[in-house]
């Protein structure tokens, strides 16, 4: 449960620090349209990832666990104002389908995952505060056991929330920004061309997770 | 004119070797759909971006210049079959607006913006051969003199053209697949919060040029 020590050579956005940022868990309240104060927030999550493979198929695999993710603290109290800067300290979701085997997708240590959330440049329209809009760029190691197979994308993963009212936007839906294809390389031969390809990703944050929760994934 | 000698520390994709590939300019003839033998194509392009800077303003700015693009050898000599790797080993392209002044965008030599052309995995229904799909990871450098900034991009642009029925697609409508923004970081303090944001980006390939063009540019 301890994030990654070795230095990332990318960085994808702004680094945050995690020294005295206390975890969040199950029981924390949430203050919809109000900045909080910064914490490492442990969540559900759910997904359904696509997987294609040049020349034997293409896989549609939902996955379940949780991400740890660190929040700075907000640059205004005032939830209009207030940008958030966000690391992803830790990821864990294991999927399952019959041809690829069990899936685990953590971090790659390599890569420092980071987001925001901030107010969009094109708002919705409406009257009251405004909803923010949440992303981040994510680094995954993708754990393919049955097909011997460590697999990473050198482009990030770019995870989208919408409508956030409130921080972490736990519940909320969420999108993988994939144009077509994002290619995933063999971690061991990461300059070869692509083994296979992410053509699709939905996600749902879930709620925040009790410590025992968080050691049973 | 020559290629960046700085090794970049961010790959976002397959490296492709420039060595004994020759230099394609204007005159040469492209087949359609028909992988061609490698080569360093000399390309005009025109964009228009869009920047956020917060608190400042929203600035759309039209964009003209060169790319030169290095193929891989096509995987295939059957189009439907064939994947092309490519590499943006140059890029040059002035934009101006008022508020920001002239612009001049050219590539982060600190990034090896990598891209690949293929038949992609929900090609358009039809008879005859299918139409690939071309998308390109950039690591840029958005140099504002009137500003004082040097800006980069820390999550790579990703260009995409699609409908793609020759190598390369010159005069294809393009675009960036922003969603909603991309942060753009001062070079000077790329851990620090985005000065500015890439809200969207459009571009036309252009046709080759002149080695005189090019050199004009």
């Amino acid at each position: 449960m301890s994030a990654p020590t070795q230095k990332p050579s990318v960085v994808y956005g702004r680094p945050v620090g995690t020294e005295g940022v206390p975890n969040v868990y199950a029981g924390a309240t949430v203050v919809p349209w109000t900045p909080p104060d910064p914490g490492i927030d442990n969540l559900g999550i759910s997904s359904v990832d696509a997987f294609a493979v040049p020349g034997v198929g293409e896989y549609t695999v939902p996955f379940d666990g949780y991400v740890r993710v660190v929040r700075s603290d907000p640059t205004s109290r005032i939830w209009h104002d207030a940008e958030v800067y966000t690391n992803l300290i830790e990821m864990k979701m294991v999927g399952h389908c019959e041809e690829l085997g069990t899936i685990t997708v953590r971090l790659n240590p390599d890569c420092l995952s980071t987001g925001q959330i901030r107010t969009p440049f094109d708002p919705y329209a409406g009257e009251g505060p405004s909803a923010k809009a949440c992303r981040m760029a994510v680094g995954a190691l993708f754990e393919m056991p049955k097909l011997g197979l460590r697999l990473v994308n050198k482009e990030p993963i770019i995870l989208t929330i919408d409508d956030v009212r409130q921080i972490p936007p736990a519940g909320s839906p969420g999108k993988g920004q994939i144009y077509r294809m994002l290619p995933l390389h063999d971690i061991r031969r990461p300059d070869d061309q692509p083994i296979a390809y992410l053509t699709s990703l939905r996600f749902t944050m879930g709620g925040y997770l009790t410590p025992d929760e968080l050691a049973a994934i």
